[in-house]
């Protein structure tokens, strides 16, 4: 008896993608690789690395490694997996040798901002771009902590542009479920609201609050008697300064505006605690623990 | 060959607490009776507690459930392991009955208004409370959860009062010692403001931090999305709403403080993200970071 496939999910002789690309082959990017190349969705995989030493071919997440050049000439899909500061660069060393039936995504945190940069580097070729997010954070990262499962169950979220023809559309959301993901469309600003106020809001209060602590006179007394609590509420304060530097930037008015609305609650719930109101107190507490306690995800 | 135990250590024969009571045999009432009487410090272990029907006595953690009268006639140490809010009610009724030798101690989160309210309840016979606070959260609660090590390694703070005599600091000082805790002394407001800044304020931010997410309008979707930092940002706002409340009400001008102090360091930060200034957020976001990678406890 013969498996019957989703039209889709095409065999290893047919494959979904006869050429990938891979710019950037670390956790993410090696990942995506290592998931297509275990479903037999891809023929050929090249990396574009910035060490001419490639630890990606050595460990068989990659064929061979490439120039942006090369990469550009020979890809049916490029997933461009570098930080998003450079987004800029790649695009523009690929540009000049994109054929057009390439499509190209990105994994990028952030997405409005990619957009622009997209159609200002691209032009009309901008149609071959599809913007895209793998939620999947891990505490490990570079090409040997890349696993062919990292994207299972995980979400992804595409952010589609108006003159992205429905076939590129298509790849990308094939590719990332043959990797195992539930994929997402949403607008580039929406994806970049709810981003805000999941991922990195959450970085830039526990990031304060730890600033804070340690600025602190009697900092060294603090942490000796801080527990589990603050352990939890700190641990993504120990994130990469510069990554998350560049994500805030990349997001900056989505995520000011959140810091605006969770100030407005705080004073509301300080407001309350100065005039030892238990009751609106209490509420504000409840809402919270209620949310918390219901969240589908725990 | 015998043993040689330091001198506050003392046989099965020789108890260092003939007769120990437990008003509150939950989690942490019932692990100080378990540790006890594990390391044969205690001879017979008296419960006061809510249900007639006693669990604590079933589970083995105590000999006898008593009433408050009873625990002040009988005890040479009485643990308060109420809620804060319980104490003013525990130390009246046990007032009247208190003999000279007993000594009292309580673990409750914050210590100032314990003290206040000791001094008030207790007028002359304050010196025989003695103010303590084991930093030892757990996920559970009740006498079931109750185990002999919870407090192993853990610290506990004492922050007795200038009328405690040496001997009655010392024995509430041994008793945690038994109980394999390290033992710290601190003034009651120094207590509360580390307190404030290393527990109160992480689940105040976290609270306030997930009802504003649970107030948009698009909740559904972003806790849709939310993933693995939205989890350990936000576990500590599950906890129980009532004591939370009663928590910050009781430490009320210690959060405040802390709560101001982080406001400015959220506006500096703000600041910086407003004039898109990379270098001053990365170097606030690299101070948090390397002083949560330094933390010792992790």
């Amino acid at each position: 008896m013969t498996a019957v496939l989703p039209a889709h999910i095409k065999g290893a002789d047919d494959p979904l993608i006869p050429v990938l690309a891979v710019v950037g082959v670390g956790l993410i990017g090696g990942s995506f690789a290592a998931a297509l190349r275990r479903t037999n969705q891809v023929r050929r995989v090249l990396g574009v690395e910035r060490n001419a030493r490639s630890l990606a071919q050595a460990l068989g997440l990659i064929d061979a490694s490439v120039s942006l050049k090369e990469a550009a000439q020979q890809a049916d899909l490029i997933l461009i997996a570098t930080p998003v500061g450079g987004l800029e660069t790649v695009l523009s060393q690929m540009r000049p040798y994109l054929r057009d039936a390439t499509v190209l995504t990105d994994v990028g945190s952030t997405k409005a901002e990619v957009v622009q940069t997209a159609r200002r580097v691209l032009g009309k070729q901008s149609a071959q771009f599809v913007p895209g997010h793998p939620i999947a954070g891990a505490e490990r990262s570079g090409p040997e902590a890349a696993i062919a499962t990292l994207f299972k169950h995980r979400d992804v979220v595409l952010t589609p542009l108006a003159e992205n023809p429905p076939q590129a559309i298509a790849l990308v959301r094939s590719a990332w479920q043959a990797c195992g993901a539930r994929v997402l469309d949403m607008t580039a600003s929406a994806h970049d609201q709810v981003l805000a106020s999941i991922s990195h809001v959450p970085h830039f209060l526990s990031s304060v609050y730890m600033a804070q602590v340690a600025q602190a006179a009697d900092a060294t007394t603090r942490l000796a008697l801080a527990g589990s609590g603050f352990r939890d509420f700190t641990r993504i304060a120990a994130g990469s300064a510069k990554m998350w530097r560049d994500i805030f930037l990349s997001n900056r008015e989505a995520v000011q505006t959140e810091l605006t609305a969770i100030r407005k609650v705080l004073m509301q719930a300080e407001a309350a605690l100065q005039a030892q109101d238990g009751f609106s107190l209490q509420a504000l507490l409840e809402q919270a623990a209620q949310a918390r306690r219901n969240w589908p995800k725990e």
